[in-house]
């Protein structure tokens, strides 16, 4: 899946150069969307407005973002307050309302979407991609008077954001007001159009054999960090980082298992701020038996709480809470106690503990991810030999088609849960459109002979994530620049799946061997390189990542993280080409498996050396690959790796009697030879 | 001149693993300090001590950074407080004072020899490189009381170092106190050693020949941008960015033509705050020339100046004075009245315009540095050419004759002005020492047939600023591992030198390119491949470079910049390898002159195509060279580039009647070819 930068809201301005994001998973194709009533959206904006208005301090701006609570990079429907305000169904964009006017800044993926969704009378579309666009925090300067004041609900924007938002605003003498309740919520509870309930479905426990730390020793680790840290109380804000600690599992965001909470540990107690009363027996069973007990309190109460906290520790021993610097404002104020307290109290605000815990795999959790590859690969590669045989036989398979069959076969694989998100099978020019995903409605593009075509998709599954890329020309005959072209990228990730690099060093240092090939004859991919894969949770992880924008809280590689490794190039209006490969970083020495392993004279001072073991299981399309560009090294790499995905699959596939699959792969996995 | 990162201070912990800097020019070499005597040591630590207790706060701790009031890389004796205090010389360092201890952070060049300058008894050693050390912040936050006051220069920090240890100390319920009066000044004179007069010596105006722009021109594009900042004023404090702005230079600090001032540019008027009194006809007369009518007042007037107008902006429009945010905590004070007013003016700190404008050389300037850079040639290659008849010849060349031997050749050319940083001349195993300069004193170390020399040098010239390292095997013999090496290191260089990649990218993407051949094999080196240079000013300049650490304000690359490219090895006790060039970055197109041209099929959708074109002009050693590991573009390159070498001397060799030096030059560039 390409890469989505973790970063959001107010980075526009240098972000959108250069930037791919995926859609959210599980929107709505535009062409499906009808287009709000012009009626329907003046009442929106004026139930908003006479909102704005009321307030106890009157709100000249009121900022509505693309966001939930816990910055989760795809939302629920429960969040989805800027679509609904604008009509714009886009995963990407903030809207600002003012008394006269209504904006919404988006970037290039979006314009058109915006013009037919919103209401162009009501609503002004700045286009952030282009130079000459005012930022967000630029346009509120020069277009609000002094003494003016903006509103924004705190729960919908990091500290990270808020702060430069803020000096930017007090520089023009405005003020950046937290609206403690959402506006937008309010007006549709007004109109009689309810915001949809918080999704609290089910949460399971994952078993030990899954996960190989348990919760208890997971909080154990942490609560020794907030000893040394000498804080109260660490707040886990982000929903895959509770889902982690915790070993369990949810579903309240589509492809995300995930389940909206906090967690709050401190040294005695921990305490989950969730929706749905009591956990299930199960849960409480296995938490129990990994050495934990929770307290179990409602979901809303997490900003008193803090408060309360804060009050304790000023009255007392005024010691810090820890939290992440991607923690709302909100949860960053009530835990300083900024609207309790007239001092309020000093912060520790960064890079989350928990997410450097959880970048690094456990053993077990290796295992996974290298047992559910194979098992993800099979069922990649049975769905290319059906759709090579479909399209050969002149069988009119739609994209949507394509990916429903993809999903049948990973079904019939062991411990698969669902997709780790929404497919992108783009057929010819659609494979250029690096955010695609086919709609289930409107006209549908079926799969020709004659078209390149890109599907990345993944897997969940009980031992891991899968996340994988490949291309494929159906009628095996591509054009020199696509042969070319498909080569180049082959070359990029090859030169990241075989490099040797210092322990420590952080994935930005690797972005530019991918883009090498391509750069040469001035040729670019516009997404990152490589982001980081959850354990059967978010298919994105941060903190690190392999991107020209160097990822700032990335603590350096160390072995047991797992990234993806997916150069690409997208010739608009034609065709699109990306190969990803989920890798493993592993130490690496003199007597690796690893294509350079025997020619290492020294381990950088000491540092120690690593490399990347590929975990994804399937080949790439031998016609596609010119060899006169191969050098040596590269050449042997695909045909090993070839041989590899041969001798790992096919005693599966022979097990399973699945023999035309086998023999398909057999021809697929055939060594490439020079002219 | 090998890449110091422009970071100084409180970035120890992440710098340190992985960094190399020069030392500070000029420095004395250990090896002649006389150590203070023990009483002399524990006097002036005594005469500290009691001024931190008179204080109108009592101090708990004191600290003395490495650091002049201007930000600058390499300082004066005037600010050389804290080798003053604690008796170590070394160029990096920061001491802190306590009523009964005395310690120093430094890094691990400098172990050896803080341990034979310092009084041993008295003051203790931090090690930085060792990862169990705590750093200078949190050493003080866990030794000091609740309660206690930490004392500092604000002169001697910048606001982005002040900031951080604020929020530590905070955090501990300590506190962060300016001393406005410098407490080891103050101890020097109570003692009868006061510090030695801040230099003033000679300005000289830069004729607009050279410049290519006049200072009036660069006056009114900054005010252009202070009035679209809605700005008062911007307070410029790097001295390389006043002499920029004002076409002059000089010769306060060693090595860096720049005089200690502060200039202040308002709508109406521009101030050099400038200790000498009234400057030079000669200055005034090229200023008014250039459209400028400036106003002198005396340098220590700068605070209360910026003071007086904070004050004035407070009570009238409030606009916010525009400064860097490399300006000394000092400055940020002054102008934002934090110690006059009671609600200080919110300021505009960031990268300093000056230093953006700087950044992209103007045509004249390029033409001087390409021009500079083959005068500069011919004294490297004559040099080159004498060291080794001497050395073939059985003579005894030290490394600084050979240094000073070097100049003598410098001097023989048009416009030069002085060695832009000291020479780093090492033979054998000092070649291998990073930082390494030879000593005028104690043991000479002569440089013998069976050495690698690697020298590091460059002049300034008032057309430009050269800086170039080549490493020569005297005896044209070098080992298999060595001529894989040097070979590695240069495909690493020609690496960077032939990329093509998209305008706007940051330095820090070619970084890997410079390392990749050493890394494949376990070998790396422990600095920066790229910094910025002035023209004829600061050998090192930012705010862009190349390495593996982003650097934060580096705006993007663009033509006109310049840059080194210097990839190096070094084997411990051996031998050093470093091959430096200079480069320019210009826009290529099919039709450049440029090794990857012709195979253009695109520019990066429009962004643009950039390239190097290496301003350097002295030959690598060919017997040093394996060119079965150079790939055809590589050979090709280094071929084409020793013919140009040859091609743009040669003649000039011809025609000052240097026969021999154009016949060893032409040996030299002799093609290299394969097996």
């Amino acid at each position: 899946m390409a890469v989505t930068i973790l970063l959001r809201a107010f980075c526009y301005s240098t972000f959108i150069l250069y930037t791919n994001s995926l859609p959210r998973i599980n929107e709505n194709n535009y062409t499906a969307i009808n287009k709000d009533t012009p009626s329907m959206s003046l009442q929106r904006l004026t139930a908003l407005r006479a909102l704005m208005a009321s307030q106890p301090t009157k709100l000249a701006a009121y900022i509505v973002p693309t966001a939930d609570a816990h910055n989760s990079e795809y939302i629920a429907a429960a969040d989805a307050r800027r679509e609904w305000i604008s009509g714009f169904t886009g995963s990407a964009g903030t809207a600002v309302v003012t008394a006269s006017q209504a904006l919404v800044w988006t970037d290039g993926r979006y314009y058109t979407q915006f013009e037919k969704e919103a209401d162009m009378a009501l609503w002004t579309l700045m286009k952030q991609s282009l130079p000459d666009t005012p930022s967000m925090e630029s346009w509120l300067s020069t277009n609000l008077s002094e003494g003016d004041v903006v509103g924004v609900d705190p729960h919908t924007m990091t500290r990270e954001e808020w702060t430069p938002l803020q000096t930017t605003l007090t520089r023009s003498k405005m003020k950046l007001l937290p609206v403690a309740s959402n506006l937008v919520d309010a007006a549709r509870s007004q109109l009689s159009d309810p915001p949809p309930r918080r999704p609290c479905n089910q949460v399971v426990a994952l078993p030990i054999k899954y996960t190989g730390k348990t919760a208890g020793e997971k909080i154990k680790e942490l609560r020794k960090k907030i000893a040394e840290k000498k804080t109260s109380a660490l707040v886990v804000t982000a929903l895959d980082e509770v889902a982690y600690i915790l070993n369990l599992r949810g579903s309240d965001i589509d492809y995300n298992p995930v389940f909206f909470a906090y967690l709050v540990i401190t040294p005695a107690s921990s305490i989950l701020f969730w929706s749905s009363g009591s956990l299930p027996d199960t849960v409480t069973e296995q938490l129990k038996e990994e050495g934990v007990k929770i307290e179990v309190k409602p979901y809303s109460n997490i900003v008193p709480y803090l408060q309360e906290l804060a009050k304790n520790e000023a009255a007392g021993s005024g010691r810090a809470v820890w939290l992440s610097n991607e923690a709302s404002e909100a949860i960053h104020r009530a835990a300083s106690g900024s609207d309790v307290l007239n001092q309020p109290l000093t912060l520790i605000s960064e890079v989350s503990p928990v997410a450097l815990m959880k970048l690094v795999k456990k053993e077990v959790e290796l295992e996974g991810f290298r047992n559910c590859h194979i098992r993800d690969g099979i069922a990649v590669v049975r769905f290319l030999r059906w759709l090579h045989e479909q399209v050969d036989d002149g069988q009119a398979v739609t994209e949507i088609q394509a990916a429903d069959k993809l999903l049948e076969f990973r079904k019939e694989e062991d411990d698969f849960m669902g997709p780790s998100f929404e497919t992108i099978a783009g057929a010819g020019a659609n494979g250029a459109i690096i955010h695609y995903s086919p709609s289930r409605t409107g006209p549908q593009r079926t799969i020709h002979q004659q078209d390149m075509f890109l599907l990345d998709s993944g897997g969940q599954y009980k031992d891991g994530t899968t996340d994988i890329t490949r291309t494929r020309m159906m009628n095996r005959s591509p054009s020199p620049e696509q042969r070319d072209a498909f080569t180049r990228v082959l070359k990029g990730q090859i030169a990241v799946g075989s490099a040797l690099f210092p322990l420590g060093v952080k994935g930005n240092v690797l972005d530019s061997f991918a883009r090498k090939s391509l750069w040469d004859v001035g040729l670019d991919y516009a997404h990152g390189t490589g982001h980081g894969v959850g354990h059967y949770l978010n298919v994105h992880e941060g903190p690190s990542g392999i991107s020209w924008r160097p990822y700032p809280h990335d603590p350096g590689m160390k072995p047991g993280h797992i990234l993806s490794n997916e150069p690409g190039f997208y010739k608009v209006d034609e065709y699109g080409i990306r190969h990803e490969d989920l890798v493993e970083i592993v130490a690496i020495t003199k007597e690796s498996d690893h294509p350079r392993a025997k020619n290492l004279v020294g381990d950088y001072d000491g540092r120690g050396v690593l490399g990347f073991s590929t975990l994804t299981m399937v080949p790439h399309q031998r016609e596609c690959i010119d060899a006169a560009m191969l050098d040596d090294l590269e050449l042997s790499y695909i045909n090993n790796y070839h041989k590899r995905v041969l001798s790992t699959l096919g005693p599966k596939l022979k097990e399973r009697g699945l023999v035309q699959d086998l023999e398909w792969l057999e021809r697929e996995c055939q060594p490439i030879v020079r002219g």
